[in-house]
């Protein structure tokens, strides 16, 4: 399975994407800017803005290849000469604080020696965490994973709630979710079927996200839930740009920053020593912000 | 000189700074944190909220000590088996976009073996940079700078033109100011002499933003104006949680979010790829984003 093959199938993922989101949402529209990389490749940045559930999203397609450089060499054990990597990434930033932050990405990289490896997760961030809510999404990923491997879920759940967690705060970034990397074809899956599987993730997002969508849509929105929220996007941010290696490694490598950085909230608020105790459900979901909860 | 005569010294210039700025504000008053560190020493943050012309502001001292931990020893030449680490830092968040966001830090850091050193930095963040403004910040740096060397004022303003860039913007975090590092005494300048040094210039700190306040105070704010501060503090955040090297060293090793995390805007705006045509004197800000320009 050639790598022009995985690029064709992210690009049908990113459009599959953006139709079932253009339909969800009911009234905005995505705005598409293609993009050339000065070293080969490119992209299709899709943003949504405004639209009826959505504040602000990304759906971001790219495909980029060229020569390893000296960042990409440092701290990775990569040692061609040339590279290839695409995926597709999303994050939707809602209007309501009680409906979540949603995250996906799926990628391919591929070297000149022959050397591949898919890399990916799914991720949610509720203003408010709902118990309820989490079990869905975390249901919903495992059914994905079971197709494949039984022992995908809980293997990627444990690396997701490690991933999505900011130490400076000593919290997760929400309800976590999957997350992989460096998955090559063994004795017990092909190459092909990994891409399924990637595929089919991306594919699972838009229904796992309405489900999200139904249970908040109709709640009602106070003003203290708006600065709660503003409160959260904040941490979204601190994880986005001193975690992510994604983030990281996009804009050092560089990446073309207005898509890599779509992923940040419309706005953000920063309060010294927030007090969150007049929010309710603040702190129940501060206090849910951990490692290893089993949600199922 | 002891690091203990230092660590009073940098004492008295947060007690200096945090009263001039009480008089200059006029209306908002300090809220005082003492707190510990879990390895040794501990600091006093002041954080100032709400006042008259300032939005968010911290003026923070601490002085820390203990082991030198791996994460201090990777990517740094220290290989003693203790430090200490001292420093006072501000950042000011004003209200009005047509005052700039100010930032200065002086930091003395001493190692078991007897290494020591004394770094800082002080810059300009204005939203709407005027000429006036950048030229009055940069001659009151050199007039401090001309009293200990006069090489100090060109090496130390390039050094800031180089440290507070954001390179995935490829623009200037503002109009800079000056930055030093791994300052030592030499058969030019005693120690004592640089301990002067990065008191007086935290001393000028209040009088140079006394001047910035002037020239902005007067000038109506429109909502486009608003608009655009959002979008640059959104820029400050950028360089603060991707770049600044205290930031990330404080979040790694271990130091006091909530102390660190004060210099972020209290709240701040992305969007993609924003159009800044519209807001009357955006753009000239954002050509004058550069290395290089002699606004002296």
């Amino acid at each position: 399975m050639s790598g022009e093959h995985i690029v064709q199938a992210f690009k049908d993922l990113q459009d599959y994407i953006c139709e079932q989101l253009t339909v969800l949402d009911n009234t905005g529209d995505f705005e598409e800017d293609e993009w050339l990389s000065e070293e080969g490749g490119g992209g299709r940045t899709r943003i949504f803005r405004q639209g009826r559930i959505i504040e602000k999203g990304g759906v971001n397609f790219s495909e980029v290849y060229g020569k390893v450089s000296d960042e990409m060499r440092a701290n990775t054990e990569i040692r061609a000469d040339e590279f290839l990597a695409t995926g597709v990434s999303v994050v939707l930033h809602p209007f309501s604080p009680h409906i979540p932050i949603i995250h996906m990405n799926v990628r391919y990289f591929e070297l000149s020696d022959g050397t591949y490896w898919f890399g990916g997760g799914i991720d949610l961030t509720p203003h408010f965490i709902t118990v309820t809510g989490a079990r869905a999404f975390h249901e919903g990923l495992k059914d994905v994973c079971d197709q494949f491997d039984s022992g995908f879920y809980p293997k990627f759940k444990d690396w997701a709630d490690n991933y999505f967690f900011l130490p400076h705060r000593n919290e997760t970034r929400g309800v976590g979710g999957i997350f992989f990397d460096h998955l090559r074809a063994d004795n017990k899956i092909t190459k092909e079927e990994l891409l399924n599987f990637c595929v089919q993730l991306g594919q699972s997002f838009p229904k796992l996200y309405k489900k999200q969508i139904e249970f908040g849509i109709d709640k009602s929105v106070s003003e203290a839930d708006l600065l709660w929220q503003s409160i959260r996007r904040g941490r979204y941010v601190e994880f986005n740009l001193v975690h992510d290696k994604g983030t990281k490694f996009g804009l050092v490598s560089g990446g073309r920053t207005e898509s890599i950085l779509m992923s940040l909230p419309p706005m953000a608020k920063w309060d010294y020593q927030f007090n969150s105790h007049d929010i309710p459900g603040a702190d129940e979901t501060t206090s849910l912000l951990r490692k290893g909860i089993n949600w199922i």
